[in-house]
């Protein structure tokens, strides 16, 4: 089924199982970051980006930078607001607050709008929100890996266009792009950012972000210099632009082998309509989803509205431990992740089901969880009701 | 004698020829960045570092984290020094203008001392700028990538201790750790930051760097919060330091495949004495350099003091061209660089001699390369005098 040596289902939510070609490319032999063959590529890969996030818009514009996801925040902080600037972050776990401490790092004033765990701001809240205060941007988690939440970015977009149209509409998409429907042009999106190694199932090492032209507009028209030296669209953007042009520029040595990977995974996702690559991850969620519930389990996120398609977060039953049950979990060939929001972390554990686990017709990691899980629990004590 | 595609042997400085098997190590299964496994890999990898920097106290702080070589400069720049703190910038080529940059942006004041072309600032000039002002840091480029100047470190730090023993020592050594000698300990460094691509021999994506004890006591005692989220050492001494003593922790996700291929490296590195390796990489650079000069061409490095041994920068006689001549060199299977100081760029090429294009007695690169130069300025209508 794969040529990767025997391994325990990596299914946490990101880094993912990989493609075996996507993790061939990996290995590509050594390329100048500046030479013919590599400029092609990299330049396909960020047109290939242009598709993923649904953007015709040629004023809209790509970055994928050698990074983590968290990089993505410092691009939006150092470039999109100044010093001073209010912006209102909008919580729904561990996420907005270390967007907010981005914001802060980069004397920017965060305001957060808070949602009990397992939920997410309502519109009204924010409508009331954006009418007391005038701000910069607005962000969302789309998908907050600590708690599973899925936010609706189009209502939200909606509201913002109605209420607020100069706040820039900003979507942390770590663990969304690839997996859940994003239509940047259409739902008028100015930044999504996200990381290769979740559900666009490239390893961990890039990271990768999208923003309109009225993002690059602000970008353009700051007063002051960005604030960051290595996360500077100043920097950046004139190099983007040329290595999709097929131009060899240098600011930093980006990762060839990385990008060949990028390359190799957005190849094998657009090779298939992306409407059938969100209705493949929605289908295996709510075949998780349902596992769960049959367990007598609760999710963090309780209204089916705002959970996520790529990852499940699941309370422990009483007297089950993340210590007691995820080793033996792996040793039945699943790896699944502990909690990370820190009011409850020891409380709940979190699911990832998202790339070739779930798009692979050859791969059986998804029953292999549901399998897994029931067995753990019962094993652990656990009789469901 | 490779397993890996017939290419051009990529003799740039930087990326250079990988080993197999540290290209087979980025294809690595995917893990957990917080399983047990992989925080065992990442934990010996840091302590790797530690070998190569030459280091045993306990005290000094490696760090390996998703980037390129550039944020070693925002690492720097954003956590050793403080708005209006001053530093001094020995230059010689590219980067120093570059370094001076990152400074700026972080509200650092950035004083130049500039030396001609091919050259660098000599002691008593920085022994004079010392007695002037005293500075937070002073930087210094080992081996200037745009120009092939080696800069003596040894010499440097008891000039620094002497006159200025407050001021941190801190080496950008992106193309020069693992070719050229660093003695962390014995020479009293303070910072020495580095990048994966070059000869470490590992692809390009990580941002790595030594801090010594003096530094972090610096960084500890700031009175302003570090001027970057993503390069600040409050998010990631902790990661770092949990890592090495094998526990897990995350502030942002790092590559395990980036780390197992540098964990390879590293270990192929330590396998032999390290003076050894800096041998074999000062007789390859002496053979290339001999070419050169049996050539009848020039190196940009006058003074054979201040060559670098892993890297060549040699000016191409009149009428022969950048792009007429390694174009034709390519053919010829080896991959040379262009210019990249920007005041002569047109006029010169740079030859990359490091890792196992050097160190691998079954590659012929080396030879190779002296061949190709020598026929392709002829098939460009040099005669040699």
């Amino acid at each position: 089924m794969s040529n990767q040596p025997e391994h325990p289902a990596l299914l946490i939510p990101g880094p993912i199982e990989f493609d075996d070609a996507v993790l061939q490319s990996m290995s590509h032999f050594s390329q100048s970051h500046v030479g013919a063959p590599f400029v092609e590529t990299f330049g396909e890969t960020l047109s290939m980006l242009r598709e993923l996030f649904q953007t015709t818009d040629s004023s809209s514009q790509p970055f994928v930078i050698s990074g983590s996801g968290t990089l993505g925040w410092d691009l939006v902080a150092a470039n999109l607001a100044e010093p001073g600037d209010e912006v209102l972050v909008l919580h729904t776990g561990y996420f907005a607050d270390s967007f907010t401490d981005c914001f802060e790092t980069y004397g920017v004033k965060a305001t957060q709008l808070k949602a009990p765990i397992g939920s997410r701001p309502q519109l009204p809240e924010i409508e009331k929100a954006l009418k007391e205060k005038k701000y910069k941007l607005l962000t969302v988690t789309h998908v907050d890996t600590s708690t599973g939440v899925l936010s609706e970015l189009k209502a939200l977009s909606e509201l913002v266009r109605r209420v607020s149209p100069e706040t820039l509409l900003i979507v942390d998409g770590v663990c969304s792009v690839g997996c859940e429907d994003i239509e940047f042009d259409k739902w008028q999106l100015d930044g999504v950012i996200t990381a290769s190694q979740k559900a666009i199932g490239c390893p961990a090492g890039l990271s990768i972000s999208m923003y309109s032209s009225r993002a690059i507009e602000t970008f353009k028209n700051r007063k002051t210099p960005p604030g960051s030296y290595f996360a500077s669209f100043k920097n950046w953007l004139p190099i983007m632009q040329n290595y999709e042009a097929k131009k060899p520029s240098y600011f930093a040595t980006p990762s060839p082998q990385l990008v060949h990977a990028l390359h190799t995974s957005l190849t094998k996702i657009l090779s298939k309509p992306l409407s059938e690559r969100f209705a493949a991850h929605r289908a295996a969620s709510q075949k998780i989803k349902k596992a769960v519930a049959d367990l007598g389990l609760k999710q963090l996120a309780l209204d089916p509205a705002d959970q996520a398609n790529g990852m499940t977060a699941i309370y422990l039953p009483e007297g089950v431990t993340v210590p007691g049950l995820l080793p033996n979990l792996m040793k039945k060939g699943v790896v699944f992740a502990g909690g990370l929001h820190k009011e409850i972390a020891p409380k709940y554990i979190r699911i990832g089901h998202m790339g070739v686990s779930v798009t692979d017709p050859k791969r059986t990691d998804i029953d292999r969880a549901i399998e897994a899980l029931g067995v753990g629990l019962s094993e652990a004590g656990y009789k469901k009701p």
